[in-house]
């Protein structure tokens, strides 16, 4: 259940306040060019430190320690590991008689029997994307010449994001938003008619990462006030094109040449410093929970960059499944 | 690549207007009670014949050719099969040289090199459908005591229904609609987090349904403009039973206990009467293309019935994964 | 359970006195030629008819139902359905009583509780090779210029074949045998260390083979009374010939280049007309059972078609892992 | 594809003279008792040092670094390391010019197209298997009351097989031999008929282990000198208990309630100290190799915990699979 993909596959593992995080990717092509600093760009877009992100920071240095041989990938599979330093577990204990709402403190509790590791989150916490997005940096070398870039295009139903996060940490409460992700270069023909589906293999991935609640592709929602004649976009060139991108780059399940565009909207975070009403499972009574720790305004903030390495894994397999990326890589 | 589940896995086989459709399951546990007739209830809730929808019709007659014995699975692949009569195959030819807007014409055109079967959308067609219908009947039982049920809230950005379905037929255009599934009775604990969370799993289903652009869980995109002590769901009781359903049903990508609800939005049909341009491939020039052709105005109108299927299907595979579904059903 | 295959699927569906058997094959290139005739020389192959064999005759006609057009696949599933018909379920009524000696009987009861179709060994049949010869032919298509072919070398201690299955006929008891499978022109680099090892998938098929108990790779078993270099192979020329051929062309679990070869026991058919012990379940007392009904002497005699069948399924699924078969078949 | 199982999934990696070798285990139920130390006796019993194994030593210590919390399995990923640290890639450079006969390294070459880590074997190296005897430890703790034991019961074609190895070191030349395997305690009902059945699945498993050419279950390879009456084993009792076990514990696919007996053979190492011819890759002329180096002359000596461990896991798989590991342990 967390391992992900066809031929190109991400197996993630590890707890927010355990020994480590990491992933293993199993089906890369032989002799592409990985070196751990190529990992550092990505990453470093995905930690907090800004307005609205938490301040608990971690070195968030990458390991490889396996698949790579003098500087380029084996064919076998690819570890990175990330070892956890700065934790406070002492902040999480209580959480497990009395469930954060919004959080998973209760699901797990309840799915596990009690021993799931319920530090920072432990396996449920987005320090598990630090393997996505690590394994994203080689998929974007992969896939090339597709290019992937997501961005925050709203917060909190603004369009000035600076403003409203700086607001909503006055008030100290977190907010949400809404990320658009979009793919250029994209050839005709990847993705399948049903499970195989684009939307299908992209909504699956994008869910995987924590907070994500929704997902459109092309006018998305919109659709349902528009007429079919609206809706169609027109074929202007056979290699494609349309006048249009209402359908967001795919037909039928399959890639039409077009740019792949499709949005996600990211909750606010659960944990918000106001003061909540929950159960204490221990005494059976309601009570009134006040998360003291450390924790992010805005985690939309952070979720970018963590999406273009969903799209970009998802888009890698689908290129795989086509014979478009080569089983060794000076091949290409 | 059309085959999806864990342990309860279906397969999907057939072309519009080729011998038939059908569909493979296999993974049911052995002894439950299952005829052909069984089926028919909601395979006619698929059907067109209402206005708005196509009138094609097709007796639509299940076959239950292996996998029961005496009326009750025998725990082997149960294949269903549907045989195709009221076919006009002579409709489609053209549309291999001139792709329809918004349709797979194009995209399976260049995929399978000019050899997939072009007639009546092949192995695209909606009435694949015909197949996931019917493993959600059997998915159904299995899931007991969970009740599962989809309704078209929305067409045309209007909740009359009915009479923006009539105005559309007059206008001779299609439209669209919003759909909303709620499962009611689940248990906590279903679902994985990451890739194998329930909304992972019910979107990668429901983004198979053709139409489908976009889903939602809980309040969804509205999540975007809300605060996080808005949106966080106060715990209330023991079960997980909480104050409202934002996160309709599902924390860290486990079920809560609560209701699991999503809304999917389904694009207006691509075949419109309203004459449309795109690209002749063969002589290279744009043209003006009216299909004629027997079309659904609303095909979100025989959606719910195939939604309510996707959801129990991937309800079953969650069920059997947390063994909450015996091998043999009269241990139940 | 019922499928096989990374790229290449087949799952097989049916029993033996139901409506039909068949199979369904997703992955295969669109484009390649494929008509039901081309199944007859391998079917005929497989049947019963000659001395050893049973004398229960089927006409083996294959339908198939979707995934070809005009005669070419279309990149979507193909299904291939055979209708029983010569089937005479009263012979079988009393085995879920009185299990037969090294039948499923047995295991099917206690596995199904009691659900399983008993009639002519229900889901578990070799009827259901059918299936998998039906694909051998059309993964034989594609792994061309890979030749498969498998022989039955020993039967009964013997390598008079004709003489030991006439004497065994004339016993009225049933027979084993031994066949061995070469695959000629496989290029280098097949199959992967560990699980995807060339021996573990074709160990992993042809145990699928009903009464299939040992396979061995080379010189197999007689390597244990070998030394290292006695063993090695030594390397001739660039393209990977060797000296012998005691790894039965496969190192590191990857072809090398040279056949690949081994070797399958096929144990006696259960079913036999001498009397045997054995326990009626409903009484709980030790009964003498004498099977009346048609069966095989010699199953081995039918066995080789399938190995083949099974290899030619497995090669192309590696063949595909390596892209050395493309997507539309026209390109090749 | 370094991947295997359905619900216990086991994910190898590493290199043999890379930073390290590990393992992640996926499925494992929570509350399962798991400490670093309880891995050393298995661990230990797989080591080198005895008489016919080679020199090289290493510590072997695992680090649990994810999945486990307070001393018990939290249901996430387990995943397990071992650092290298006693390794001279000196030896290995020139293999990859000069391939030593009935190794990887010509395979390796050519699939990987010159970029695998050659060192030591690389990702071929025995040295993975110790992920799987560890994985095998918590999977023998799952299957229980099921015991599985495996023992060498012949070397170079003796059963004296301490005499046979001294003489082996003595010649310096490398020997292979046979390994029995014993599960007592199998319930009935374990596999599926075809690609599940508990051959295909051990079978699979088997060959994933370096060096093994053959497997056969029960009497294995001796059933084609045997009629059907002679084969049959004979009912005794209502839990499946037969007179003979001639079908190693296994009808139809399926476990019958007697113990799962199989043997496989393991052929000589590969690496001797013996000159042998090979091809020079770089000069294209024949030349004779005289391997420098720590070997193992008699390789099977340390496979049997091994193959217990790879039975475990595929048992701890199919008993999943039935519902008969919880998962919450101390459901149990």
């Amino acid at each position: 259940m967390n391992t992900f993909g066809n031929l190109f596959k991400v197996s993630i593992f590890g707890e927010s306040h355990g020994t480590s995080v990491g992933i293993i990717i199993d089906g890369s092509p032989a002799g592409v060019p990985l070196h751990e600093d190529d990992l550092l760009p990505d990453l470093k877009r995905r930690q907090s430190g800004k307005t609205g992100t938490t301040p608990r920071r971690e070195a968030d240095l990458p390991q490889i320690i396996s698949g790579t041989f003098n500087g380029l990938t084996t064919g076998a599979p690819i570890t990175i590991v990330f070892r956890n330093s700065n934790t406070r577990s002492r902040d999480y204990a209580e959480f497990t008689e009395i469930p954060r709402p919004g959080h998973a403190d209760f699901t797990a509790l309840k799915k596990y029997g009690g021993f799931s590791d319920y530090r920072g989150g432990g396996h449920f916490s987005g320090r598990l994307t630090l393997g996505l997005v690590s394994a994203g940096v080689l998929a974007k070398k992969l896939v090339a010449p597709i290019e992937i870039s997501a961005r925050l295009i709203e917060v909190y139903g603004e369009q000035d994001i600076q403003a409203a996060v700086q607001r909503a940490v006055e008030q100290e409460d977190s907010i949400g938003g809404i990320i658009e992700c979009t793919a250029t270069n994209v050839p005709v023909g990847l993705g399948e008619p049903f499970f195989g589906s684009v939307e299908s293999q992209l909504a699956h991935m994008a869910f995987s990462i924590p907070a994500v609640k929704g997902i459109e592709f092309g006018t998305g929602f919109r659709a349902a006030t528009m007429t079919g004649s609206e809706h169609n976009d027109n074929l202007l060139s056979p290699d494609g094109k349309t006048e249009t991108n209402h359908a967001g780059g795919i037909n039928g399940g399959i890639s039409n040449g077009n740019d792949i565009v499709f949005r996600v909207v990211v909750k606010p975070t659960s944990s918000t410093s106001q003061p909540q009403r929950t159960l204490n499972l221990k005494t059976g009574k309601l009570t009134t929970l006040k998360i003291k720790g450390r924790h992010d305004t805005c985690i939309a903030l952070r979720v970018p960059v963590i999406l273009e390495a969903a799209t970009a894994i998802v888009l890698a397999d689908l290129c795989m499944l086509e014979q478009r990326i080569p089983r060794v890589w000076r091949d290409r």
